[in-house]
């Protein structure tokens, strides 16, 4: 598979790569052994998870790795210093050397994991660093921010992305709509991710097709097949209705969108209801055009609402509904109601608390931008070069690296919960059901715990070794490991206000390690 | 010129434009007169400006734009219900019969202007409406972040773009590192960006490069050629000026890590000082490696600050250079210092306020995400159809829209600063120098205000009239049409905190159309 976007290779990296990678190569440093980790130290948006995702763009990415010609000449202009050697070595350079342990996309992540493990030449593992980060960061963000909409709005409604206009980049859309769905989401309202990516594709009108249409006189062909064969007239049916109603007083330019767009589409009418005003024109003119459909035979899906008080407008909306099939005797059970505007997971959580008749959930900016935190801070340390762990000093210990390769399990406990993730030396005999580990924080010598576990899971898989190992896996199927995981973690960690952290520990002999290897490095100042 | 993403193509659009588009072909009605504004309604963060960016991948969008078969029978399956003659149509279709109307790219603009004036067929020109924001929103939006960000640096500074792994979409950094140097930055991390665009690209290395070093015993080639032809060592003169300056106390791998950059890199040595400890190992064995540099004849670049207090830090690295400069009679004045770590506009303003000696900005995650406020909000109206004028009504004042065809003007002041911008309808006279207008508030019949402009300058040209009208244009060019506007407007309208509203105004004339239009298409309820 290549890349989605072609845009994605080698010199989508940083110049400082490129400039560190001459320097190993001009010491002959290039093809020493390292090993580097990537992961994030925070979880998102004040919660306690993460969605891994990205995983599959990185394989492409890695698959197609090489420099071209023209990019080589290229970098020789912006290296004149560097030997021409450099970039015959650089003409030369292919992954087989290096080997890449990932954790299974989709998965439910936290802090300090590594989400990938690169080891292999110095130079080579320096010179992927940035695009997997940039392959790594927006996708599991978007993803995680989609799994927060879909907790918050509860497994049973329908989620649709529709951010396209407003993400960030001219193509940042299609990276937004893939995880967005990967993250929980039934569909978008872009066209491209539903053809490359599988995604079913949803839209129906906007308000300018409404302003578009001032009255009935508009419609030429006003016939539409009837399910019993026959054809009838939806102009007349509709006023008919309308009559029956007392729908008078509605916009007529409305009216006959509304007809115009059910003649176009019979069994998939949905319409946008609030151009001009929801209650009193909006959705009676949608009930008189739905009802029409019925009568000849057509299921009409609902009415979309994009402005006001949600809560409000789905509660009258539904009532109207269910008054007006009182009243003619048809069924409105089915007719479903979306909504859409500037939604976020504050709105959702407040239109919950105060109840609301919404089936559907159109969300954009909000969602595509992940307004409340724009980017996840993934990072790629350096763990061990040479056989050498390296430790990563700072005074901020959220920054201190965790040094050395290393494996991760997850824990299960005994009511099936994942209890914490552990990390151990790589080489360490893995944890075991039904032994008894001792869990450590990595940096705090007083917060330890005893772990049984009932099941053990490791987290990491070889993906890469020197060419693909990992088979490759449609987004339906991640998405379903993502929802499932949503619902097979204690919900305190997944609430999305004030959670509970989920466990991220070591072993008993990494824990010795990293605190051997940090008095090690760190000075010790002389004062007299 | 193709899409600088060839993800941009008629299908990167929503579905309903295209359920849209069929209903309007159903009845007949896809090739009726219409035209559509493309505008915002508030300038983002919270400030009082806009950079219009965009519009060349605009045009090339424009002169690519064709379904292809596979996307139309992709279509076909999209939307089962429409007849087999429309997707005939959709495979033929092209722009020949549309117009586009556009503000030049680059140009600072205000609320309510249209950007673009689309016009043509019905279907076409609603066919473009996603693509087209898609393309407008976050090109203007990270131009305008990285506007202010050179107003908040000053125009002496040097700004380099560093935000490609932070960046939304796996490519959301091409577009972070064009449109930011188009708002005034230097330069930019991000090699494609360089190679595709033209963008000068920069970078040294990262602390995984120092962190790789423990010794000196680790540097096999020490030796690099100095001016004068010969070959000197580099260690052993690196060590003798540390003896001199007594920097014996300094991180070994460090410094390792530096000489051997530099031996890398004899003509643009910059290091990064904060991997162990600035002030104490960071800035001592830069400068004693700069120093040895300087003794051969070499011109060292200067240091990066990546943690800590950069205000503080970098007063305290000049004057650290100055005393050993001093010391060892070297001359210091073009070492620069460079300093990043998630610098926004508040940090800039407060190191400002503080006093700083930083030369260099390298500013990633919260350009290129523009955290502050991540979408900018354009929307696409239909004004007219038909050649009858639409008004689109809310209650919410800022989103009535402005209707029928328009033309804006820019009006100057006799002291060369631009006064207002004024649309009026087309056809009108357009406003001349030297005569006094009348310009109102298109809503509020208050605000109204007498100029008599010195100079006119129109802020629409048609930029494609069935085919592309405009000259192609270089993002240097742009960026100093920027950097020149910038200078041009009272600088209180472009104060970063609670900056003056710049006027946007009506004439007389399209003032009294749009209220007869608003008036007539508000409802009339009736109470009894």
């Amino acid at each position: 598979m290549s890349t989605t976007n072609r845009l994605v290779n080698p010199l989508l990296t940083d110049l400082y790569e490129l400039t560190m990678a001459y320097a190993y190569w001009k010491h002959g440093r290039h093809e020493e052994h390292a090993v580097f980790d990537l992961f994030f130290r925070k979880n998102p948006f004040r919660g306690e998870f993460t969605v891994f995702a990205g995983l599959e763009e990185v394989l492409s990415f890695l698959e197609g790795f090489r420099y071209s010609d023209e990019q080589v000449d290229y970098l020789r202009t912006l290296l004149p210093e560097s030997e021409p050697a450099f970039f015959e070595w650089l003409r030369r350079v292919d992954l087989s050397g290096v080997t890449v342990h990932a954790v299974s996309e989709g998965s439910i992540v936290f802090p300090r994991v590594p989400l990938l493990r690169v080891e292999g030449p110095l130079a080579l593992a320096q010179l992927l660093e940035t695009t997997l980060l940039t392959l790594v960061n927006y996708p599991s963000l978007v993803a995680t921010n989609a799994a927060r909409f879909r907790l918050a709005a509860g497994m049973r409604k329908t989620l649709l992305e529709f951010g396209l206009r407003r993400a960030q980049g001219p193509d940042g859309g299609m990276s937004a709509s893939r995880y967005a769905f990967m993250g929980g989401f039934d569909a978008t309202s872009n066209v491209l991710a539903g053809m490359l990516f599988g995604i079913p594709p949803r839209g129906t009108h906007a308000h300018s097709y409404v302003q578009s249409f001032q009255s009935l006189e508009q419609i030429p062909s006003r016939v539409v097949p009837a399910s019993d064969g026959q054809s009838v007239d939806l102009v007349e049916r509709t006023l008919a209705i309308r009559d029956r109603l007392r729908f008078n007083h509605t916009n007529q330019g409305e009216l006959a969108a509304f007809v115009s767009y059910a003649l176009a589409f019979p069994e998939s009418f949905l319409a946008l209801v609030d151009t001009y005003d929801t209650l009193n024109s909006g959705v009676p003119n949608f009930i008189c055009v739905a009802f029409a459909l019925m009568e000849m035979g057509h299921q009409p899906i609902g009415v979309r609402l994009d402005s006001g008080d949600l809560a409000f407008l789905s509660k009258a909306t539904r009532n109207m509904f269910a008054s007006c099939g009182e009243l003619l005797n048809k069924d409105v059970s089915h007719f479903k109601i979306a909504a859409s505007n500037d939604i976020d997971e504050a709105v959702l959580m407040s239109l919950n608390s105060e109840g609301h008749e919404i089936d559907i959930f159109g969300i954009g900016t909000r969602l595509v931008t992940c307004e409340s935190q724009p980017a996840l801070g993934c990072v790629y340390k350096l763990v061990e070069i040479g056989g050498s762990p390296r430790i990563k000093l700072s005074q901020d210990l959220q920054k201190v690296t965790i040094p050395g390769r290393k494996e991760a399990y997850r824990l299960y406990g005994q009511r099936g919960f994942p209890l914490l993730d552990l990390m151990v030396q790589a080489g360490e005999t893995p944890p075991h059901p039904g032994d008894q580990i001792l869990c450590r924080h990595p940096f705090d010598e007083t917060k330890r715990v005893l772990v049984t576990p009932s099941r053990v899971m490791p987290l990491h898989q070889c993906v890469w070794n020197g060419g693909r190992m990992a088979a490759e896996r449609s987004i339906h199927d991640i998405r379903a490991d993502v929802l499932s995981q949503l619902a097979s973690f204690r919900q305190d960690h997944l609430r999305l206000l004030n959670p509970t952290p989920y466990k991220v520990s070591v072993s008993a002999k990494l824990y010795d390690f990293i605190h051997r290897l940090w008095v090690e490095e760190s000075p010790l100042p002389e004062l007299r």
